[in-house]
């Protein structure tokens, strides 16, 4: 599976348009050509149509949304439907504001997207569309575990048949459903929360494996979180063994993503299939 | 001093509500996180006062304000002022434009702040509300020295009472005042200014200390100084052993911020109280 | 050449305004420092001609561009013609949508540009004006080899001439020339597209030795190009050297940048002038 999604990204170099925040920005373009993809980022309404007519893939992630730019991932995202391209949705710190509960419910009601990606909370807060409130991370209430996975996999399920999207949760363990199937991923690293936007990274590298394969979407979704997690524990592996701290985890983070190989995630990709 | 508020940030990761510039933003997000507290980068006006409602503190930063975050920095930073969470500004390149002079006269008008911190350039603009030309770095015929320190801290002192606010002034020296108590920290290293953001950083740093010693925050605004200054310091050992430059400077900065302990900020701060 | 042009602005630290993108620029500021300039971003309508009053050069770079930061874009440029410092275009992505075309269209009648710097697909959109269709990446059919070097050079310098500016033309070889003049530039490496912004950084690395030497604009472009090629081929070594990918690519870019005397600049540039 692995070495089909790595290899077209790579060959393909997929255009992948970005609609996303202006924290994590640098972070989720380097990401993408790390992996073999190619970045670009415009939100201005202006040109999101034709930008996306030439992209393989659209991320939405909504970290720093305004009102100029809700307009812009909307119309972006039906232009993504039009064309047939993969649209993934990132949907930062929902739950958190009603501006952004009520951008992700219009985008999730005029969009399809194929993949919608976030922590429990997040996920949470976009069935119920209510507030929690703990800013972007996840709340301790809805930590996931051995104990309570199985039921966590079938209320994702569940969103996954409302959205009609794939839907990835990402926490100590990942979880990706397309609703029937699900795959349990239990790759990285605790320190990968120590540094702002493994989660967008994350999302943009799911935006690149999914322009490469655009007929994959599922098994794009699987290989981006598993690259995603094993390139954090060898990140880790290195700061631990040089003894620096998060400044360096990121660069090497990305240094993992960029060296990585289907034969390195092969061997290191611990998931499950349920 | 500095266990306590350590500890506490560590503690309770206060979630810090930064309205900021996107120049810096990502390296602010990342000190805060290495230190132990929870970033937010939000600026729509739609949502910051939900978002201040669930924060510990509130960092505001005109690096690159425009007329849509100035209205939104206000609308925050009322709010803040309303649930009592600390509230910092950094008001970059003050005194190089009107806006930016408007801006912040307004700012300091209908907003309490807890910390305004500058450097001597900012901080002069600041009382005097006139143009310098330098922009955002300290002009010349500012240099603080240990020939003008008493004058400059009794001034510092005078900005304190009239801005009801801990003014800290970095710079060679860098000095912190509440009007009555002065603390002169002697950490730091030139090179800190050969990259982007280390004063942007230093308030979010600040911010996530208040934010987790609300009731301390002149000895948090101390600790967020003396440990941007003392990390610099080790950064700048790291990369002169290495033979490295300002790209390795910034991540060993990181670092070390992320590795900072109660123990080592003890041995390694160097300040003086007046 | 080298000499002079990096004395001047590790003397004279130039202040550089950037209106610029939000993907690279940290990476463009950090740039600016390293080699000894003066970096500020600043895009509000409302205060960039004072921006430009206090600043030696100016940077437009269109990477993410919106309709409130090209209004900011054309007067600032004019402010920068009247008082007579050179302003530097980077028409990133130009060709991909209209909104860019019609930008830079505007841009370059109402604004004289010192230094218009894209690759081989961006100088030829503008100059047709006409849309290409692969993003901010050189199109394949618009490869410059040894085969049509001089065929390259000469479509050059009469864009050189209907710009009225010096044309640096980035790829597999760098191209400068003020329509009589021509200097080809072979340092570089192919790793240096695959992280971002380093053809941004290059813009405002030109930016920096502009502003340090507004007398000697070819040369100035001359210097920034090779100190960008060389650097590439000196942070490639060292991630070779070290087994790491490209988060530590693009640290070693700055540190080289940062580390670059006229020396090592002499010994390793590798030029040919035409």
């Amino acid at each position: 599976m692995f070495i089909e999604i790595i290899k077209n990204t790579k060959e393909k170099s997929p255009l992948v348009h970005n609609i996303t925040n202006y924290v994590t920005v640098n972070d989720c373009a380097n990401v993408i050509l790390a992996c073999g993809g190619s970045p670009l980022m415009s939100d201005d309404i202006g040109e999101v149509e034709e930008i996306v007519s030439i992209s393989s893939a659209l991320v939405i992630n909504i970290g720093t949304l305004n009102e100029r730019t809700i307009e812009s991932m909307v119309v972006a995202g039906k232009k993504a439907n039009q064309i047939g391209i993969p649209v993934i949705l990132d949907p930062v710190g929902m739950g958190a504001s009603n501006l952004r509960n009520d951008a992700v419910y219009r985008l999730t009601n005029e969009v399809k997207f194929s993949v919608i990606k976030g922590n429990i909370s997040e996920i949470k807060a976009l069935v119920s569309n209510c507030k929690n409130s703990g800013g972007v991370d996840v709340q301790k209430s809805d930590i996931v575990d051995y104990q309570n996975i199985d039921e966590v996999i079938n209320f994702i399920k569940g969103v996954s048949k409302q959205f009609n999207s794939i839907i990835a949760v990402t926490g100590e363990f990942d979880i990706i459903t397309d609703s029937e199937k699900a795959c349990i991923i239990k790759n990285g690293h605790q320190i990968m929360s120590k540094i702002t936007g493994t989660g967008c990274m994350c999302s943009s590298l799911i935006g690149a494996y999914c322009g490469g394969s655009p007929r994959d979407i599922y098994n794009a979704t699987v290989t981006g979180i598993a690259t995603m997690g094993l390139a954090g524990e060898m990140a880790f592996e290195n700061i631990n063994k040089e003894k620096r701290g998060t400044g360096s985890f990121k660069v090497y983070l990305i240094d993992a993503i960029n060296l990585m190989t289907s034969d390195i995630l092969k061997a290191g990709a611990k998931f499950e299939n349920r």
